[in-house]
């Protein structure tokens, strides 16, 4: 590649993530599908979907039509990741900002997540349940800091600051639950880290989290929602994002641990979140790319 | 990177597209910032944004609050991806299926934007504005095959099947115009390819293709969206997605016009389109990627 | 009143239903409140409820601001009506017109909620908790032909053609449960006329009829909305609309069981209801309407 | 009637309004039909219908198919009532409540229309074009006092105290008008009182006032919202409900200057305002009223 066409250095000009990608990608799809009646917090706007023109509402005279869609929404529902303007504790945001004066005419326009970049980055994949030797954590089960520590050692692959850390729970396998409630959660609660596995990450100092229920962190049976001190901890006291709903056993069962982690949020300016569909990329590796 | 912790191949385990990334990528935003009062066609539900919850409205006992979002939107409006099931021609779908029985139960199964799989592709840049020597094609100018010829030979870079290919007109300097129409176009309309110029398009066999205004092809003066025969050609006749409302401007101005291409749509079910937020990425080259 | 500023005739000009208004009107709310997590069908768009600008978030110079709201909804949510659009049996609605056919646009021209006149008539409570010597229809109850008649019977109050007939089961009550499901049913049903009672109804030629339930109608233990027969008979059928979610138990209360009923539907242009806020309107007697 | 079925009371029992109906009522409709596209202020959500389910679509063993909505919009769109909650002056409600403070987890529990009680009151039309000897009031003419005593003395009508006083401008003719800017105003503004003639109208003491524009005040050429003395001198400094966008037109063809005015609003609970369909009723006089 060159910027000119005059002078095409004959080497230097090979960028190697094209190389990569000519040479074969596995791309995994961490995102769950988007559909009204999909499991989502109550606490947000559900998902709906609908289309105000189908094909044969209107033809134009050359014999063309186009169907369009409505869609109404939390930002917080499907998968998605949480801004800085999400979570506050004792009236702060991170950094510390007064969470209610950080909003200006309706929207949050330092800490929304138009102000969340997009990321191209190494990601790495905690696989608790294959620590603990069970296909899916209980309900309302707290990752421990050694479960944390037992996947890297079992891995091999020791999550450095910036990467993104996916901690896998296998509560993903009741998204598609006839039971709707079953993925939310509810008496029995779900699995996740509590504040020490908060703790542990942040101390990795990754640029985002994520994880394969709907709150991220663990929900103590009955208690739903009432007490998130993950949310504290990493998105309040350390600036860490927080992706959430994730689709993480593909990459399981691939035993996939690191790969490269995209996420593209929608600059929606002034919001507290953004759906989301979260990519890890794993090039074909140990061949020689061609040249062309 | 190795699937398990015992054996890690010493060599053979190394990603190429992570080394990539560790040595660093340039990432290009295409995509434009979503608020109320954007310019949006005025066929689609607008977008709309506001905060059910703020922090202060209710605090939990811990000291911790969340403030969230409902967003509401056509799929069609900011910076966002035609499916199939967008647009027909003679009540028929790309491949000839029949566009209304298409729709099962408000939704489109077979044709909807989330069977658009994610793309990490060869993206490449056509800069009209560039080969014409303007900074922006005017108002209803038509892109023509020799101005797509000249550009590819301007540049250097050959499209190639399955790329996506960008046709940057110069028109989205209009987007934060202080007089709303004046990107939607109207009465003077909007520069881009017409039926000629998607065919040329449509023979370089692209996945995707993309554009920096809002319904991609050129709007005649005073007609509006009333014939889009480009529309036709690409999706329908050829099954090749449509990107429109892109931002293309930071590529020009670096001349970036080779680039790996990440686009990751919503995989909103049955739906017509999907916002997106695509990225060009452009690795370091010809320096040492550090081994560790 | 006269029209004319000039020759008021000084008695013939006297409106009787503007003197029944300074004798005094007694307003009877048959409405429910609108709030987010209120009871309503899953089968419709949920209620949502948010404020984009509050006090505070723009003041103009001269010392005004102005809040206001979104709200996103089902038109059958809430105390609503069913314009004839909204059901259809053997794909034909009420006269015969081809259900697929009558959505024009993605509107209905010839049956939707904007066709429904605000109405002005007789109303007629027929309070059958009453007559059972309940309070409360159970569960999944049927009301009958039988009960109806004792109910005018012990009412004294005869339903004639063109008024609207009233149907109140008790089951109101259940609205502010603190169970949410209670109000909507599921396993254990909901009372209400099934067939018979609605060809009883439909035989007394009311222009409408109305219950303080969410579906009019009986639903069955466990069936839910699967079997809609009610709704067949009286709005397919008969072309009488229904009115559902009604508070009836302040008319209830004071033996109220005649009043003037007003109605005045949003004309949402095309949709198939609208939520109502109904009026049952009782007027002071038997004193001297004051002159002048 | 009577509310037990043994002692009917043979003449005491009788409604006069009840009366009123059975001697025939003609129902004026002040309200606006709601649809996509409609004149409505920008500073609102847009109105938006659209249907998730269409006949076809899904239909049910026993031969039934419902079809359904979703609306989503403003509350100050198309024909609606001001609450309390909409404005402030200096940071005050009417009744000096702090406008910040007023609102309590996202809604207004005292200042909200669902605090607004559904209105059966005396009306009363000021029609202004017709004193003026004009079909409609010109763009930006401010109605002054001497308009409205003219009005006053031409109909030989007394607004009274808690009456509801609607004063017509003609500008309702634009409503349909194709330039759809047009009702809205723009550059050369809308007619209607100022300051001065809001002054005169709260001198007396109605309950609400309404108007055939969108802002019911005048809006000065060019000027926009930018300033609303009226909406300050009714809504805040007198606690007197303004309703916007009504259809005056055929009172005024008619002649009709007083009347039975009714209004429903929706019980939006905390909102700032509600769409609504208001009534004018003219019953029948000087003749016998039929005993039955």
């Amino acid at each position: 590649m060159t910027t000119t066409a005059d002078t095409p250095p004959p080497d230097a000009g090979r960028d190697p993530m094209l190389d990569a990608v000519r040479g074969g990608v596995t791309i995994y799809d961490l995102g769950r599908p988007l559909y009204a009646g999909m499991p989502q917090s109550p606490n947000h706007p559900a998902y709906t979907h609908t289309l105000p023109r189908r094909h044969g509402d209107r033809t134009r005279p050359d014999g063309g039509s186009a169907a369009n869609d409505l869609i109404s929404m939390g930002t917080h529902v499907g998968t998605h990741i949480d801004a800085l303007a999400h979570v506050s504790h004792n009236g702060r945001l991170h950094g510390g900002a007064d969470a209610a004066e950080a909003c200006v005419g309706g929207r949050y326009p330092e800490h929304g997540v138009h102000t969340v970049a997009p990321m191209v980055r190494r990601g790495v994949l905690l696989d608790v349940p294959a620590v603990l030797g069970v296909e899916c954590c209980e309900a309302g089960y707290e990752i421990t800091p050694a479960d944390l520590d037992a996947a890297v050692r079992r891995q091999g692959v020791e999550p450095a600051p910036g990467d993104v850390i996916l901690v896998r729970s296998g509560w993903g396998r009741h998204f598609a639950d006839p039971d709707r409630e079953a993925y939310i959660g509810g008496a029995s609660g779900v699995p996740g880290v509590g504040a020490d596995g908060a703790r542990w990450l942040a101390g990795r100092a990754p640029h985002a989290v994520g994880a394969d229920t709907i709150a991220f962190e663990r929900l103590a049976p009955g208690e739903g929602h009432s007490v998130l001190p993950a949310h504290r901890v990493l998105l309040v006291e350390s600036g860490i994002y927080l992706i959430e709903t994730m689709d993480l056993d593909a990459l399981a069962r691939d035993g996939v641990h690191e790969f490269t982690f995209v996420l593209s949020p929608l600059p929606l300016v002034g919001a507290t979140g953004s759906p989301v569909r979260p990519l890890a990329l794993v090039a074909a590796r140990g061949r020689e790319v061609p040249r062309g």
